[in-house]
């Protein structure tokens, strides 16, 4: 398969199927999920994230992830587009590998507290883990993303420094995942820090490949796009509609919106191949199924109506 | 008075009393203005636009510009605090002189049709009219800034050059209106565009003060203060609860919400004299009087919980 994301280019990564279903009471069934996934390949994103290799048990979202890769498997795809899998242990690494996941997401949390609370580990534990993992998945052939979680902030533990952030990322870089993605789990980022950091990792070296991660939390995620692709990230990480907030609090947590984010892209006439009205349907097709209306902007606005300038900012 | 603008340091400049309360069909009784207005100025933001000068026939929602000026040059105000007024035209800016104002903001459309659409002039004419009255009230003793609307982009035009932005920007500042804003009138600036026309519009001269104003139309509006802050910007508008959409359409075209924009400077610990809480409180205060949910994050979230890191940003 081709692999995009150790190219230069701009590349957008939806993982509303898997970050924004999972915390939805009302479980997606299959046949739609794979409607919305065939719809957001359809589009010209160049990766979705189909599900996540949890017990399914804990979280019956995400129950079919291993039969949605393998009917993704049998079926005809857009050309170029990467469907990933994100794991969590080795387990889930086991079920990704025998499904038939090409591209696979891992990470560990930078606040201890936030590592134990998920994985029962510290991070220094649960990093040596997921390189483990990591190359367990480059030994099979997959390609691999590693993520450092609460990169920015951690609700349990606050402020997250930054050395602690840069140290796990070494360490990733070290064992030859160079495919490095901060999540901003909390949705603490602000564009500043965020400049700060990503600058701090693509220092590590010319084959470090930055992926981003934003929550909208506090309403600075396009803000912190902006600053990523400034810096230097690549990737981006989004979820149509703005989904993966939760709907039943005051606190609207939800992942930076994909055509929120490719709209703001497509003002510097960066991948203008992508079809937003097509993302917009799915957010559109979601917001019915949860009956609730979604975040993000575009798909209630449409976009700007003229092209303005040409111009892309300076990346890295 | 003290004139805060030309100083070096970041200024808040709330405009929601009168780009927000301007096009709301339900008019605010004037005591209750009064109320949110007193909020706001001891809430520690530095500028509060407290009307627009414009034809009570044809606004009435800014019928009582005079009276509120009255009224508050006869009471106690915070230290510091600058109340504004909008002038239109000839016959506004008599009024704004007669009733004691002490900062008169005055612009000019940089997009023909819209120029045309409300004064009847033509951009040049009414960039020479601007001029004349903003050389009147400095002669007078007042302070002035003078906007380019429209000036990333319009709803009837499209895309407006820098060019011809600049021009303006230039012939205010020979004219010794050095404090220029910029205002995104239509929503439609994109980040990368708001850096580079805030540079050009600095490199008019060391004297030059540069505010911005942004409207959240399409999900930038942070995005775009956080651009215009690193080329150079000091002065943000923005509107309490992001007041100023219009609540009738699927577009909201907000301002700016300047709790939000606060809580972004406060991450990088500027403004931290800045009461959150009191802005929030006017907020909440006019989602119920209008009974509707206002647009805008820190109101329904709070603050992120932690300080973060304490760098700010260059600024220019």
């Amino acid at each position: 398969m081709e692999c995009t994301v150790t190219s230069e280019r701009l590349i957008i990564h939806d993982v509303g199927m898997r970050d924004g279903l999972q915390i939805e009471e009302q479980v997606v069934p299959t046949d739609r999920k794979l409607d919305w996934i065939a719809r957001l390949a359809r589009s010209g994103v160049d990766m979705v994230q189909v599900g996540s290799f949890v017990n399914p048990l804990k979280m019956p979202q995400m129950a079919d992830t291993d039969e949605l890769f393998r009917r993704l498997g049998a079926a005809p795809r857009p050309p170029g587009v990467v469907f990933t899998g994100l794991v969590l242990n080795e387990k889930g690494l086991e079920r990704a590998l025998a499904c038939g996941v090409d591209y696979v997401c891992m990470g560990v949390s930078a606040s201890d507290t936030h590592s134990r609370k998920n994985t029962g580990m510290t991070t220094a534990d649960a990093t040596d883990r997921i390189m483990a993992m990591g190359r367990q998945a480059v030994a099979a052939g997959k390609d691999v993303q590693a993520s450092v979680q609460s990169a920015f902030g951690c609700g349990f533990e606050g402020a997250v420094p930054a050395d602690r952030v840069l140290g796990i990322a070494r360490r990733f870089v070290d064992a030859g995942l160079t495919t490095v993605s901060l999540a901003d789990t909390a949705g603490h980022a602000d564009p500043a820090q965020v400049e700060d950091l990503v600058g701090a990792v693509r220092a590590l070296g010319p084959e470090v490949a930055i992926a981003c991660h934003f929550h909208d939390t506090f309403g600075l995620g396009l803000a912190n796009v902006y600053a990523a692709w400034r810096a230097g990230a690549t990737t981006f990480e989004a979820a149509f509609g703005g989904l993966g907030g939760c709907p039943f609090t005051a606190v609207a947590a939800g992942n930076v919106c994909t055509e929120d984010v490719v709209h703001m892209f497509q003002r510097w006439d960066l991948r203008r191949d992508i079809d937003l009205a097509a993302i917009t349907g799915v957010t559109a097709d979601a917001a019915g199924f949860f009956n609730r209306a979604l975040p993000g902007t575009i798909h209630r606005t449409g976009a700007i109506p003229h092209r303005g300038r040409f111009t892309a900012p300076a990346n890295g």
